[in-house]
């Protein structure tokens, strides 16, 4: 579904044409009174969009709320914009689906587990995004993730999301048909990041594509689920090929992240560190502490790309 | 994949014969030292399980934390098993991926949004049931869904979860290959809770069919998304098509729910309160306090059912 004659980017023609605005692709959205953008408790009556998220010109989404909040805390603290109480509120209280927060032009949204959690989040970002009439938005998904070949802790910035055959597509269903999406994410954006790992110096991160499944634990061919009908065997077969086709590590939301930011002109990364080697084990149980040190790395990753886009812009100086 | 000689249900050889445990199909677990319930935050080497949760009966599931901890303030009320601070410690308070609570032999746990959501969840759920020795669970996800041709704020209990073809399945992909699942619930069980509706009067319940998608805008043909490459004539007659194949309602996670605890041998029944009917529109924009009111009705409904069945066992005393 390519960018049609029917595509609602009306509010967006204002913006000088170096400017690249987010699109909706739904001639439908322009004849709506207003727009209910229920999962975050946020509507265009209700709120005033523009106002309130106009100047985002990052998001950066992932799984945990706490991960997001912890996320908006370091970005707050790192560009020196904390407010005196250090305190930032969840512009999604009104409801426990997603949480939100905000700090300057940077946005922090959670998205809960799986495909269709994040792709619900996705719908209502895009809307959001273009209602407030937001132009020139990096977007990138921080995660983790399963590794393969990889000593844990080690960050893999996604150049394709494949499927459970390593095919870089996404297939949605659409009254009752498969349409097959494209996850191609930013070439130039990912380069960006491993850049900035080299800056950093902290960890090991690499390119490479990422495996991206509906299920946790016979989706990802772990022998440690409550049902289990394949061999230690069958198991090293399949991460094997997985491996030679390509494949770093394996999460399960990056394939429809990739299709629907594809779709809407967002320049998008995924951004996850391996928590384990799946060749070597199916359980995570490192020490909390060093989970936790992990978690930290794609936060520092992508906060050291916001820091050095908003130096290169002059609205922050170090 | 049916009951084989690799099941794993040891522990649960002690049970008398009418009694009926909680069986996980994986062969590997018993050679596992410690089982590792990450999304949880629990684990058989850190928590006593069979202590935690032994005494369980009923398991209720639902997608919004704060919903599922209102279930157990209803039960503890209900039940007359408040404790002295009305106070119910979340079980899972480590980790932000799930909420869970309990009082006497009623678990309360949220699932987030989707199939992979409750997957994980229902994945480390039937572990914790079997390591707890668990016998005679009962299960119901209480949720909301889209309705078609019932007035908004009916109860669907769900005869037979379909999916976006109107066929009564789950696919899921396991190494790569597609395994197609059964989705048929507990019969028995669904006309209790419709005869439970009878004895309340308090609103109307239906038995039906509910469809199961994987997103909530294309997927449910909404045109109200971020994308929609369809007329409102095409989402009437995919709807309409839906409807006279049975189809009551429109949720995402009845199909692997289903499927799930077919396997393991829980009786399991889906409640769903319609917030809307689809064939009239998309958007859900009423006032939060009928969206409050719909969505109590299916813990009513199934909080009359456990106090019935508890009363009828001599466990409670009306």
């Amino acid at each position: 579904m390519a960018p049609g004659p029917g595509s609602s980017d009306k509010k967006n023609d204002k913006c000088c044409e170096s400017e690249s605005p987010v699109y909706v692709h739904n001639p439908h959205l322009d004849g709506m009174k207003e727009d209910v953008l229920y999962h975050f408790n946020l509507g265009t009556s209700t709120h005033d969009l523009p106002t309130m998220f106009g100047d985002v010109k990052f998001v950066c989404v992932g799984g945990s709320p706490w991960r997001m909040k912890s996320f908006i805390e370091y970005m707050a603290k790192d560009l020196g914009l904390e407010n005196a109480k250090s305190e930032y509120p969840n512009i999604c209280a009104g409801t426990d689906r997603y949480a939100m927060y905000k700090i300057g032009p940077v946005l922090s949204v959670s998205h809960g587990m799986g495909i269709p959690s994040i792709s619900i989040m996705l719908h209502e970002l895009i809307k959001l995004l273009h209602h407030a009439n937001c132009t020139d938005v990096t977007i990138v998904r921080i995660g983790t993730s399963g590794g393969l070949g990889l000593e844990p802790g080690t960050v893999v910035v996604t150049k394709q999301s494949v499927d459970a055959n390593f095919m870089p597509q996404f297939e949605q269903v659409i009254l009752g048909k498969t349409v097959v999406r494209s996850t191609d994410l930013d070439e130039g954006l990912a380069e960006e990041l491993l850049q900035c790992s080299k800056d950093l110096g902290q960890f090991n991160t690499v390119i490479g594509n990422t495996m991206c499944t509906s299920d946790f634990y016979e989706g990802q061919a772990r022998l440690d689920g409550a049902f289990c009908s394949y061999t230690e065997n069958d198991k090293q077969e399949y991460l094997t090929k997985a491996y030679k086709s390509g494949v770093c590590n394996i999460e399960m939301e990056s394939s429809v992240f990739a299709a629907m930011c594809k779709l809407s002109g967002l320049k998008a990364a995924v951004v996850c560190v391996t928590l384990l080697d799946r060749q070597k084990g199916d359980q995570l149980n490192s020490t909390s502490d060093v989970f936790h040190s992990y978690q930290q790395r794609p936060q520092i990753l992508v906060g050291h790309l916001i820091k050095k886009r908003l130096q290169a812009s002059g609205f922050y100086k170090s």
